[in-house]
């Protein structure tokens, strides 16, 4: 049927569709698989997109050191992917993962720990691990 | 104590520390309250962002028309803001909302409707709403 096959795209077709920025890059949420809770956003080009398809591990693009962010590649935090999903306007990415520890380089499960409070802004989370921990300098 | 004290700082000293884009815009990922569903991910600016905190009703900057987007205006689909979160590097914004029907502008509950599965994406939710009465156009 019409409608049914509609619902069904090539990962190739969709691959095409995607929106990156001026600089090749789409920004990319991880939602942790179990618990819902949001990690963290990065970006990603099209090669680490296909990398962690390939891989399931998740791979982004860092703009700061501007090379591939294998992500625990340094820390042994790594993110193993469980989903991935493509927006209505093909320009944000949606990574269902699992991830091992923090996510974040504070050492905390989720980067977004800083919580709006009327005029404050608290921080609601501690660290599971040290940094120094996690980066071993 | 000193490490108590450095938990807690003002709402304008975290608001002067956000990263904007070249464009003034802040990535801001909607998340709804309760399912922990990853609902959409649009762009906020400095105004939006202060007018979103003060109304509790989801203010972004749409980049495609070039205004603000109160989300919900034209189709009555609001998001009341629950909590405004900022993460470790100060360039995303998670909302924790409280979405009234479809976030997607295609009558769907979340815009990550595409589901990558092996070689192909699938389209694994249904319009809640016809598009065309959200928009009554």
């Amino acid at each position: 049927m019409h409608s049914t096959s509609m619902q069904q795209t090539t990962l190739q077709q969709e691959m095409a569709k995607l929106q990156y920025n001026q600089d090749g890059l789409i920004p990319a949420i991880a939602q942790q698989h179990d618990t819902g809770e949001v990690l963290m956003m990065a970006w990603m080009n099209a090669s680490s997109i296909k990398e962690t398809l390939a891989t399931k591990r998740v791979c982004y693009w860092s703009r700061s050191r501007q090379k591939y962010w294998r992500k625990g590649e340094e820390s042994g935090q790594i993110q193993t992917l469980k989903e991935m999903r493509f927006d209505c306007d093909n320009d944000t990415i949606l990574l269902i993962v699992d991830q091992v520890g923090p996510a974040c380089h504070t050492g905390r499960k989720t980067c977004f720990y800083k919580l709006v409070q009327n005029d404050d802004v608290i921080v609601d989370s501690e660290p599971l691990i040290d940094p120094k921990e996690l980066y071993g300098k």
